[in-house]
């Protein structure tokens, strides 16, 4: 099932697509939902980010570019970070590069949505506490990172976690693909198990640490091959069952100093 | 002002602390609210965390032990990092270790609690987008710091964010000190001027790069002398007009290996 979230005339309304229709539904998607009879053309409106985020997770430098290339053993602490929630656009918004950022990096990932509370999880249970996914962007601005090492400040900025266009329940993982297009030019192609850290083993490992709740999105890891982009450039985020997340760069006049 | 979260007969309520007495209230704080005309003896209530915030953010290594060691230059990118919402206690819940840390780092520090959105936001104006002051203790397991300098998951785990017991929002900054006792010891005692990065300006930064919102929670670094502590510890986090945040540390035994 593809649950969206969209806006017609001013209103925001949450739904289901099916064959390029929209059924609109009312309540808690991780909860309790009804459809509510009423039908929208997909063409009529504007998709948005399919979540508000309780709280976004990513998972960094988590892909190899070949499977000869995964390590035999596993880092002891994975790279997580935080992104804030005001970091959310939509397919088709654009991302906002304050003055003072000469470029960003594009990151294409397969973001997962937490569905219900996810503590001390096997494993093997982890995907019975994931509700779908969506595809995530997880733009970053290299030069604001701390020398350090801390990240926080480089993938901060508002609009860089675009998400969308729909999180799909019925995701296949053997068949996925996490795919970048940059002004139309394919730059990103992996399949899941090029990740360093599995799905089930990263969500496991963060219910060991921390209790997830539906809400939470958890950003997967980009393929190898982001590049730096700049204003204009139109990046192209795609996995087949769940769509192209499209976004253009733009630059702001507000400046923001490193 | 001082308000506050509390339990009684299994009921999770809000009010204002007056001369002891707290008067319950009814709406959202950060908007429009109301006395409900109920009093309870703050004797006969459970307070507990004043704020369940929407993000936490918090910077890293903020204050020198003197007034003479405050750098000439500010860093470029200050550390900030987050913490998860679900890693939230309050005033005499237990900080809780899983099996495979061997001791956690109590930091004192003064929170603030941003009360309405703060994006590109001057310094001089930073104080009227804060809506009170409350205390944290931003516990800390330093063996989950990964190698490259990410913080995240040594910081994340549940109960490592102790919060309360109230937020006052007429704290007079010139007169606090952030303190912190150790089985009844002083082990931290500074006040907000031995800050490397003002609240002022580390809230000015941080709204160039991000929209805060209502409820978003900032811990603004911790004075000279957090020390390691562990299973029975008892930590007395102060701020005189804010009150006492007194967690005891135990031992969960879940373990999570790192």
């Amino acid at each position: 099932m593809k649950f969206v979230r969209f806006t017609i005339n001013n209103q925001l309304l949450q739904g289901i697509i099916e064959n390029g229709e929209i059924k609109e539904i009312s309540g808690d998607i991780f909860n309790k939902w009804e459809e509510t009879g009423t039908y929208y053309d997909q063409s009529d409106v504007k998709l948005v980010s399919p979540i508000v985020p309780t709280q976004i997770i990513g998972i960094g430098a988590n892909f190899v570019s070949d499977k000869q290339e995964l390590p035999e053993e596993l880092p002891a602490v994975p790279v997580f970070f935080f992104k804030p929630v005001s970091s959310v656009i939509g397919p088709n918004e654009e991302i906002i590069i304050p003055k003072g950022i000469d470029q960003v990096k594009f990151e294409s990932e397969l973001a997962v949505v937490i569905g219900k509370e996810t503590k001390d999880v096997a494993e093997e249970d982890v995907f019975d506490h994931i509700f779908g996914y969506t595809i995530g962007n997880d733009v970053t601005a290299p030069q604001f990172f701390h020398q350090d090492g801390h990240w926080t400040v480089g993938k901060a900025f508002d609009t860089f976690t675009p998400l969308g266009p729909v999180i799909e329940t019925e995701l296949k993982l053997e068949e996925t693909r996490i795919r970048a297009n940059l002004n139309g030019q394919l730059k990103q192609d992996s399949p899941p198990e090029l990740m360093i850290i599995s799905i089930q083993k990263m969500i496991a490992f963060l219910s060991k640490v921390m209790t997830l709740r539906a809400g939470d999105v958890i950003l997967t890891g980009s393929p190898v091959g982001a590049e730096l982009i700049g204003e204009g450039d139109i990046i192209e985020c795609e996995i087949e069952s769940i769509g192209q997340l499209t976004n253009t760069v733009v630059r702001s006049k507000a400046e923001v100093k490193s």
